[in-house]
């Protein structure tokens, strides 16, 4: 499948921090970097962008606030062909923190919203297109969202100047049939937009689902190195390039950084698909339950933890 | 996702069997016996179906030979809800060591084949059916087969009397818009027969092939406990269950069986998805050389896999 309009978003440091704090170290940071250079990753994100009247640097790494001389440190002024991206959640970031593009070595501001935010995020993404950057609108929970919600928001963005527009799979709970659906809702009424993907990996259908995306008509693709991410993980990136076979993207520096950076952090973090997240998943919820579990003596109780599941949300459904 | 005619077919003992010779216990074989009934799956694959003719008891495990007395002491007459099957390969048993139906406790003989052997297949698919079994052909390794090879078999299966006919990606190389089309071809090509899937994990899109397969219309769905099974092993059971949502299945034994069982087997033997096996899906080639790999000291050398298979394969591409 060759899509010449494909542009694939390395995500490692930013999703994977959320099951660290995002206390990679510079080596860490170093080889993912050099990883997605050398095998032509379109852009790479190294993390949130927020302060410390929001967070505090004693509890979370720099990466959780992507200062200018922290990423610096790692790629210089960048003369690479990979563009560097940071995230900005609504409410925990204000638009002082985000210096003008002349400032700062970062291409891409993404803005993840919440849908009964998005008057908001339209804002803040068209602020960051006036101080010069790139920026993204990633709806998040897309799974939660009733259609007239979904409707309403998606005309408010196609009347703003935001170029680009995210279907996420927050809780990795949709299948092909449902990301068809979106896609092509996202891209029917975003007309002239460029539609991204995001997915995770509860139900092993992250790489599915983006190339089922990439197929509809998505064009900006997430994935991670090995799939490190929040709780089940993201679309494993050496998958899709694997699969793009697209000759302006090389499979061996990302092996490379995987074998010596990623395979010895899974001692330390479960991310990737274990039961709890997959319950999660198909019921449709947030992971953090999964999360928690994960972290207790009862990892491997999944019978318990479905009980739990059924105890304390059956009432939802 | 409901479709009424859908059947799930337990694989976990005979896909598993190709990582450690069959050799599994008792309780492991009744823990996941007990599993399926209690879930109500359709069918349980025990095993292939041999003789020491062409295998040694030495080097095998019972389920390798699927004898009557060793698959009676698990399920006695097998008064339940769940079909038995075992699988037989062509040129690796002969019909005297199949019984006529009236003498064993299984339902469904599964016959294997690679194309050229289509012939052979139908005539030992014909002979099951006429010692009363139910009985399907099983055609391996259809990623290789060219499309006229494929018609002709096709033609010769239409007009057979088996009933079912299977996709097997055994590579794990398939992705849904070849899924979708071989279904579509196997079902125009067989009308009035049922089709089935057998997907491997190598790029995790086992279940995402299984579901795509499913909307297309096939009916008879492979599965395995934890995907367990050769290399990047199968498609989970445990998320085509959480998603299918019939009510006739249920979840929870499944848990228990996997937490009981699969999971410590996990420390002893490394199917799933992993580079190597990844690697081996994407150029489309048999697992072995990943296998292989897998066992050695070099495990989690993907950058050196990856040169290897370019410099053994290279002159296949």
């Amino acid at each position: 499948m060759y899509k010449k309009d494909i542009k694939v978003v390395d995500c490692t440091v930013r999703d994977g921090g959320l099951m660290n704090k995002w206390k990679f170290d510079d080596d860490f940071v170093r080889s993912v970097y050099n990883a997605c250079v050398e095998a032509g990753i379109d852009y790479m994100e190294f993390g949130y962008k927020t302060s410390e009247k929001f967070f505090s640097k004693e509890e979370y790494g720099p990466w959780k606030f992507c200062e200018e001389q922290d990423v610096r440190r790692i790629v210089g002024e960048n003369k690479t062909g990979t563009k560097l991206s940071v995230m900005v959640d609504i409410g925990r970031v204000e638009m002082e923190n985000i210096p003008p593009k002349s400032k700062s070595v970062i291409d891409m501001v993404r803005v993840a919203t919440y849908v009964h935010q998005m008057d908001k995020a339209i804002m803040m993404a068209e602020q960051c297109l006036e101080k010069g950057y790139e920026a993204t609108i990633n709806l998040m929970a897309v799974s939660k969202v009733n259609e007239k919600e979904l409707d309403e928001a998606l005309a408010d963005v196609a009347k703003s100047k935001v170029p680009i527009f995210y279907v996420v799979d927050s809780f990795g709970s949709l299948y092909c049939e449902q990301i068809e659906l979106l896609a092509k809702k996202y891209l029917d009424m975003l007309k002239g937009k460029s539609i991204g993907i995001h997915a995770h990996n509860n139900m092993q259908l992250a790489f599915s689902n983006t190339i089922t995306a990439a197929i509809h008509g998505c064009t900006m693709l997430d994935a991670t190195l090995l799939g490190l991410g929040r709780g089940a993980g993201n679309c494993p990136m050496e998958i899709l390039i694997a699969f793009l076979k697209n000759p302006k993207y090389r499979l061996l520096p990302l092996f490379q950084s995987i074998q010596d950076q990623i395979m010895p952090l899974q001692k330390k973090i479960s991310w990737g698909y274990h039961i709890p997240y997959l319950v999660t998943g198909a019921m449709n919820e947030h992971p953090k339950e999964a999360m928690d579990w994960m972290e207790s003596d009862k990892k491997n109780d999944f019978v318990g933890f479905l009980k739990h599941m059924h105890d304390n949300f059956a009432i939802l459904e």
